[in-house]
């Protein structure tokens, strides 16, 4: 073998680059396993101490950064057993125990904890779109459809509309968790054991709900990390979505609303720019944040039973996905919490066009013979004549609206605008202020309920890297 | 506007060519929403039976093949609506409702019943597969990694895997019918109503478990769609992922299973080509189902909300993946219910190579004072000398032995084969037939417990079509 | 075999649903086979005549509607096969040939000639934009980056743009074309044949510029699905931008473009909604199209040589992906033919903010001793003054361009627009209405040297379906 | 502004940690630019001297590794920008320039030479394969189509069939270089500049054909990016293929072929185990690739002209793609320089089976009276006979052949085996041994002419990192 082979083979082979922030993680679980076998009696206290002093020690070290992974010995897990047979000469780290079944436990329970990261930024998002839902329940704003104004809504019912995505994307979450909480150690290299040990007693240990049921399944499943991709690719599409909206509202044709200096790049020189690139940068990746969950759907189909190198590939898309999504969703907490509403441009721009004229139509088949079918024909003709006579609907004579039926003839004619229209839709979800109050009242008790107490602290932000 | 030009725009803006499927869900929607209006005195007797009458009509005509849809008038829900019209003129259809929310109403029924009609297939195969387990745990054969044989296991074991992996898409689809069995009716065009509706009437009557709680995200959102899309496209994996297995398993050098003949294609002329055309078209069109899932998240990517026409491609999407998965799970229980092991060659296999040799490790680290370690690396030194002497590491000399280390020179050394392999593994979820039978048991019964009542109904097959 | 079972097998096999359209091609393929094996000596002309004559008429009952295709006889190749031997009784269809080869080439022409009517739509719509590039030279409009107004450029300029973004579409068709066009036929199952065939006198026939190379390629080959997908891929990428941008500059808040009633819907009651849904659709379709790609991608990874089942799935990918592209251009004729640009409010837009002070820095660093990062600063600096002031930068009195640098106090200051910034931009392909001409003139070259002359003819527009 | 809202801010619009691969091309780029400006007059000899000085030690310093690249600073352009301000003072490095049309020429000239690379080792590997497909067209091996033996044929013969799919890719790569080489420097912001600049020059400078044709375009188009990872994701696939052929090829099963030790995976106590890891991580890493070129597809889908901050994300996939196909490249050579064809196996396999029977059945035709459909016919029942008589076709009796027809009763009845089969297949492109031997000259002399010469210097290898 030439020098340039070796070279070439320990690269294809090596993954240390990527899997070496699995380091503290695969201490845990081994020490976990080590542990297990001393309490099962197939460790003696002789062989299981050193190795528990060293592993403690490997954690330490790959705490201080003191631990040099090397790449010629392929991934974290040579790279840990290496230090740790350094320390104190032991052998029996993959006793009961195999590759498979350990690298698999580890991507279990960093995807659980970065579940947890996500979830804890998702809980207080969502809790800050309740209270916005709430503040902001009557303020009038266009409501979209085709980026063109449809009815009038309030900026307190989008915002509601925006916690609820997260709301199912929280469940969303929590579900991909419970399906993944379970044990894959002594699985082995596929066939299980004839080691006398304890799976459920490691499980626990470890955080899990209890041990998998099939150890040729444990090896060869990825679905966890299939259901952690799904989930993260739905709540990514929830940012891209917003942000989009943002982005059109922050142009000063719309001008709906503005963002803080820090949150838009620009320059001097050009001060009527404000460019949203993190909105952007939110967006564009929304894309690799998809193709992460397609990798790992490619690389799996049509992969035989049960474990094959391609599933190592299983990890840089984890990895890249949640490192997106984490920077994501702390850039979306600073818009929500520093975004300011246009008020007055949002009010005019609701009651911009025919705005209303459903309500009208609605209007009038409650208040006058007219059946809902020839009060919207009845509707057509009016907004035909007041977009002729260049008034609002409001401002027709009787004269005016005698042409199209002498129904509409009556003393209570109103005038409905914005205001009137978004306090007038009172169906259960509508726009109507107390609606949206209700709402957001529902949708902080469905959080409260919903999101398990460690979500609910604000210091469980960060990965250790 | 030239012929032309109008051929153009009708052509791309009619859907009637795949939404015309969800004609009589259509017509029951509408039946539920006149029926409420009814009911909250928004319509008069008068008006609502005749349509209510119109509806059992039209009805009648979609299921008899009677109802012309035409290209010209866009979409299902036009030609339904014309099909009413024509039949009692009234024109009350569209109080208090929009095509919005009602086309996205009827989409949610129609997916909960693809669920269904997956679901029913589903607890079939893997009930099955829980059978076959328990009756094949006796069954060696090769437990493969890297398409190559590793430890010896079970059939029964392999088809226990199989199940759990199903088990776990039955899981799946039950939780995206539970968060997508939600009304959206009575969210109108985006912003809700002022007439006086009953949302929750309207969600029993069509078996929905609630309404949805926010109008506006009531037309956007299509989270129900992804949700139904990944669980199918994991399913599907699963399925490429056995379709694989099999494609190998059943060649004549492996030659470990045999299909009959229905399930092969082949040339009287060449009777030894047995070619899986219908696992490989399994195998093949998960590309597709994958690429709905695809096809979905790219097209809500970067949408404003709420509504915009683009989100007309939910459909295909949805309906092409439920054909496709049909079919494959009918093909499945075909091939669950018609393989057969060759027994012998299994066997055979199984104990080809070394596939004992860390049971013999195993064996050593238990049975004499070496350390896992030190067994560890005795054997290797054994199956060094046994394969230069062509014989297998049972037929070790003593003499051979004590080469190694003077422990091994024992009077109980064994002869571990395959089967003394298998019997061993009794670890929880190992290859040990017991533990298959109980894990067969187990499968057995979560799913008794976790499917509905529904989908153990073998005859809930076949969608109207 | 249960009746049941009967329909599932028959169902997963049969493909006839989707490839009949390939009925035309699959005759003329065989007749030019056909033709081979009479003029090479290897049918006589009692076995060839009456093959042929059965050809011709079973192409005329395809022509009219008149052949009836069988689900269970699974294909095209196997209906038109049937078909033929019922006119005639003969079975010489299959010597020297086979079905892997023979659908393979039937796709290759089939794909040729989507591409044929494809590429005659883009030569038209290119052609169209190099006029209107030339026709609106002059015309104002913003320049955006980011959603946000930039600089000044002109909409002739942006149509050059989107003409250049054709052209290289057209680059990619071609190359695909080219690389697809060579004849499969003789590669048989996927070893070649031992009868004395001409594969050169078939790939003429059919159009061919050369037979394949290797007969094993010839089978196991989709490149040219490939080729043919991604360049459709990136076309439809390039609709869907220009897509988005026209739906966001046709929104009330841009006013910079208007869209005839045909392109957008609406309802009457609402005449300030103006949807364009056609556009959306385009947008939308995207995603499919994209995943086509992918479909075909997906399944071809990782599958064994030569031939698989699999490989029926490159079809209805590449078939949907056709249809959507040419409705699509269709549609972007009809919006380029028929787009209104607003000039006003295109002018107004172009010269809100601060558009030319990038204009007014290169203009100092010009005619001042100021170096160009000091002009830049020095601009900043302005524009900080002319803001709090509320007027432009032309508009600064020589005291308050003092303060700036004593350089900027010169008779000479100018009042650079719009207008004057468009004018000054000379550099090549830049947007000075003079360079924007030249380009136009460029591109309708371009245009005239690489496309065929068969693109030119504007009735080449339909397939036979 | 909280220290950590800084932090956040920071970390979304940093670049730096990926597009510091681009520090030597951005002052290479740089240097073009300023000397254009100082030939054109714009800068001063006093301006430009110390800027090109500052730049020639920047790029020693990037060489070295002595430049620090911080976060905080953005991305690898102002990084340079700073490390040039700081050597020289001078700011006239954005003269006639913006960061959109840099940043995109920088890219276009790193892709370039990306390809450069990789078609330097597609070109050995071709170059390779058509010497195997020349020493080995006499070596018989199985034809498979569906995973199984269909007809014989020679390992020649397929490694012919790998060159003409590198070939294809060579092609593929080298029109994207061709597309992709044109210079975009000049366009700047997106409207081009007034300073009087010579784009061509630039363009020459930088081994560029030409410049752009239009600035717009110039700044919004990443078609080229697309281009390259098309023909990126085709290759892969081919390397995913030929992976999975070899993959199956080598387990013990079909034992067809032998991998050196290097090139495998195993251990000491499993001598059995051979595992292609290297092959598997190249087929699993082909997910990866064809969702990088999703990645791009779904960033740029639905995005405005013309710049966006979105835009960024072309890089990383860009860059992931090349790391892996290098490396992938590398690792085939391997396998294509030490695959051993296990020569009995692959005979022996070719023979088993009725694997001749076709040839039987064409012999008959030309042979005999009987046409092809009753020479087929024929075929098949003396198949049924031979295989109750457990002989081969050769061994039929001429009483058994007459009970099928009395055609068949001639003295030259034949024996084929797969060497007479093979021998017979002399159609062109076919398996005959001649004409793989001529195939591979023609492969050799289509590789000698449209590879250019660069790729045929072997020590074009490494990318600077």
């Amino acid at each position: 073998m030439t020098p340039e082979t070796k070279v070439t083979i320990e690269r294809i082979n090596s993954s240390v680059a990527f899997d070496v922030r699995l380091a503290q993680l695969d201490v845990e679980c081994t020490r976990a396993h080590i542990d297990m076998l001393a309490r099962q009696g197939l460790l003696t206290a002789d062989e299981s101490v050193p190795l528990m002093r060293a592993l403690d020690e490997v954690e330490q070290m790959v705490l201080d950064g003191r631990l040099i992974f090397r790449a010629e010995l392929e991934d974290v897990h040579t790279n840990v057993e290496k230090a740790v047979a350094d320390l104190c000469g032991s052998g029996a780290l993959w006793m009961a125990r195999a590759r498979n079944d350990h690298a698999v436990t580890i991507l279990r329970v960093w995807l659980r904890e970065a579940i947890d990261r996500i979830g804890t930024r998702l809980a207080t998002i969502t809790g800050l779109l309740a209270d916005m839902s709430a503040a902001h329940a009557d303020m009038l704003m266009p409501g979209m459809t085709h980026m063109q104004t449809a009815q009038p809504v309030t900026w307190g019912h989008v915002c509601h509309a925006y916690g609820e995505m997260f709301l199912r994307d929280i469940d969303r979450f929590m579900a991909a968790r419970t399906r993944m909480n379970l044990s894959p150690l002594g699985a082995c290299a596929l066939a299980g054991t004839s080691f006398d040990i304890d799976r459920g007693f490691v499980a626990r240990q470890l955080g899990f709900d209890a041990p998998t049921a099939n150890s040729i399944d444990s090896v060869a499943d990825r679905d966890f990390v299939l259901d952690y991709l799904n989930a993260s690719a739905t709540l990514s599409i929830h940012l891209s979505r917003i942000a989009e909206d943002l982005i059109v509202w922050i142009t000063p044709q719309f001008d709906f609303f503005s963002l803080p200096d820090f949150l838009v790049t620009g320059s001097a020189i050009m001060p009527h720019k404000r460019n949203p690139d993190a909105l952007e940068l939110v967006r564009g990746r929304t894309a690799r944040i998809i193709s992460n969950l397609s990798t790992v759907q490619v690389m799996l189909k049509g992969l035989t039973m049960s474990y094959a190198r391609d599933l190592q590939e299983d990890k840089e898309a984890a990895f890249d996905t949640t490192d997106i999504l984490e920077l994501s969703l702390d850039v979306f907490e600073l818009v929500f919490r520093h975004i300011e509403p246009n008020v007055a441009q949002l009010a005019a721009a609701a009651n911009e066009g025919f705005t209303t004229s459903t309500d009208y139509a609605d209007w009038i088949c409650r208040n006058t013979a007219l059946s809902f079918a020839q009060a919207h024909h009845a509707t057509t003709a009016l907004v035909k004549i007041a977009q002729a006579a260049g008034c609002g609907l409001g401002d027709l004579t009787p004269a005016q609206r005698a042409g199209v039926a002498p129904e509409l003839v009556i003393p209570s004619w109103p005038k409905i605008d914005a205001r009137n229209s978004v306090q007038s839709r009172t169906s259960q979800g509508g726009t109507a202020p107390d609606c949206v109050r209700r709402a957001a009242r529902d949708l902080s008790v469905h959080l409260e309920e919903r999101v398990p107490a460690a979500w609910k602290q604000p210091d469980i932000k960060g990965e250790c890297i």
